[in-house]
């Protein structure tokens, strides 16, 4: 019935800043489009809640949240009064790994009005997604230490990658390929080094590729990868990676359309067993918190990112058009961008565009 | 008493081009610089060689090899005959491994006359080092496969870091760090999601700083590191990492300056006990092997980072002078950087500039 519930987290910082014009802009998706919200807005997941309460959520967040359609997160991390890996692994890592978001999905897309840093790129130019495994592989907290403090000490971590987790993320990015109109799917690998983990990955991209005649894939080592980044942006139309060299690609991806300051991240669950988060790649960002100067753009394209996964293309489609429209005029961005706007000002511009 | 045996490997495809580029401006070093060398020429570590005999190398190839100064390599890989796991760690990951060359230098310079993929960038903003890890860490060839062929498959690899490595080569950045003008370190973690043996890496990079108080240091999460190479390559001096964030930054560096194909490597053992190894980081290049126009500058610049590590530094900076001289006019570049000269051409013109 196109009714949705969203469990809303604005979390630290800027996040308190920036989730309300997220707020403002699919409420005006919703008059126009005919999809309609309920808004549950939760302190938790946040160093407030930390300090306050000594743990970052309350014992039965999974049964406050767990029933929702979706998570619209806004930032977590206050490192002056918390650890980030108390921070973090308390809250964004336990909804990743509780919720079984097992896709971290990132466009990456040159945007008018963004300063690239990649000479002689325009607009329309670079347009891809990276698909990063966003439960297993090098993150896995498996291993240890032995002779501490001595000469002798060695320490030891395993990278584990499962059946199932390997082919439900292929399975997604060619899914995802397959529907886009260059159908190319790029793997990062590095089979050359990784002597184990990484072959096995090679080897369920090709069984995989094997279901998806349409798609045409490549793949490369994860060192020229990035180097192909820099040099041929254009190369690339969906990139699938493991946690780890997902994470790498998709801050290095925003890089190099110069907007990490204003990219969006799907933690994505495609079974729709558990809700999935949406967030804006930028963090609380304590230097600029409290000051109304924080760019919405970011959190914005996150509910857009929301709006695809529950089915509302349309409407998605039409926030990222909005995005452009604002983005293109220089009246309209916030300072980080160069502009006067004031965060406020920057959300409201984006929802009138609608 | 200044005299070098220098054993000479050229490989397969471009290696065979350029290496007697690299060696003409050695002997014309070696002239200006009261240097000498004797030169020791060795077909083995190439496919060519593999095709004949079966294996790599020969049996006795560290007897063979092991006495001399210096390794001053061209490149390996024929991947249509020999499949690069055969052909790589057959040879140079034998050597890194057997020769104990634990550390992997690369210098990121932005040069003359090299088409940078920066927007804005000019020579003189980018020159720093990358120091990489080179035998241990994410290159562990520990692990395995369980419940091969069914749904339950699981495949595991370790990261293993000992204390040995670790502050071996932290020992050596730090060194190199508190030698340039900066003195400034970069460490690359991600002890935010690896998290065993990365906040042991962090550990590590605290402890030995204690000891070198004259040395600015930093640490970013490989994520973000990648990003601000791109973002703000002048932001670094001395950048060290594990075998693996060292692969990728090591490759990312020199795609950010244009100069993937005339960037050069050492492998180094700075106790000595045995030869270090010197090479170009572009591979043979199937493609334009045989024509006579690849760019033999990587070549040279790894002879003056042999130089550097012998001793030569007179005669190290001056190489690296006569390619910035030789690389600022138009007519001595290669078609690779949009120029007309040959390779022999190219490789003479930097001799003479000596
Ligand atoms: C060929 C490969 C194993 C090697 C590595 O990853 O070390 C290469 O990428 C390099 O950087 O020398
Ligand atoms: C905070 C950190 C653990 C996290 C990660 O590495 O997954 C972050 O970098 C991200 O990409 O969301």
């Amino acid at each position: 019935d196109r009714s949705y519930r969203i469990a809303v987290i604005p979390g630290d910082g800027i996040g308190k800043e920036v989730v309300p014009e997220g707020l403002r802009v699919l409420q005006a998706v919703s008059a126009r489009y005919g999809c309609r919200f309920r808004f549950d807005d939760f302190d938790f997941a946040s160093c407030d809640y930390y300090l306050r309460h000594g743990k970052m959520m309350p014992d039965d967040w999974k049964a406050l949240i767990g029933g929702h359609d979706a998570i619209f997160f806004g930032a977590v991390g206050w490192p002056e009064a918390v650890p980030d890996h108390v921070s973090l692994w308390g809250s964004l890592i336990q909804f990743r790994r509780e919720f079984d978001q097992y896709v971290n999905l990132r466009p990456v897309k040159l945007m008018p009005g963004v300063p690239c840093p990649l000479a002689g790129r325009k607009p329309g130019d670079i347009d891809f997604y990276v698909v990063r495994e966003n439960t297993e592989g090098e993150y896995s907290s498996i291993g240890g230490r032995i002779f501490p403090g001595t000469e002798r000490e060695v320490v030891m971590q395993e990278t584990v990658m499962t059946r199932v987790g390997v082919d439900r993320i292929l399975k997604f990015a060619f899914e995802l390929a397959e529907r886009r109109e260059k159908k190319h799917l790029t793997s990062a690998t590095k089979s050359n080094g990784i002597s184990i983990t990484m072959p096995y990955w090679d080897e369920r991209v090709e069984a995989m590729a094997a279901g998806y005649p349409a798609v045409r894939w490549d793949k490369y080592h994860i060192d020229i990868l990035a180097a192909h980044f820099v040099q041929h942006p254009d190369w690339f139309d969906v990139v699938v990676a493991s946690n780890l060299f997902g994470d790498i690609l998709s801050d290095l991806g925003p890089a190099c359309t110069g907007t990490i300051g204003i990219a969006p991240a799907g933690n994505i669950n495609p079974d729709r067993k558990f809700p999935s988060l949406f967030e804006p790649v930028h963090g609380s960002a304590p230097d600029i918190a409290g000051k109304g100067i924080a760019n919405p753009v970011g959190q914005i394209w996150s509910a857009a990112l929301m709006l695809d996964h529950l089915g509302e293309t349309d409407a998605a489609a039409a926030i990222v058009a909005a995005i452009e429209t604002v983005l293109a005029q220089p009246h309209l961005r916030t300072p980080d961008l160069g502009g006067p706007a004031d965060t406020v000002t920057c959300g409201r511009a984006i929802a009138d565009a609608l």
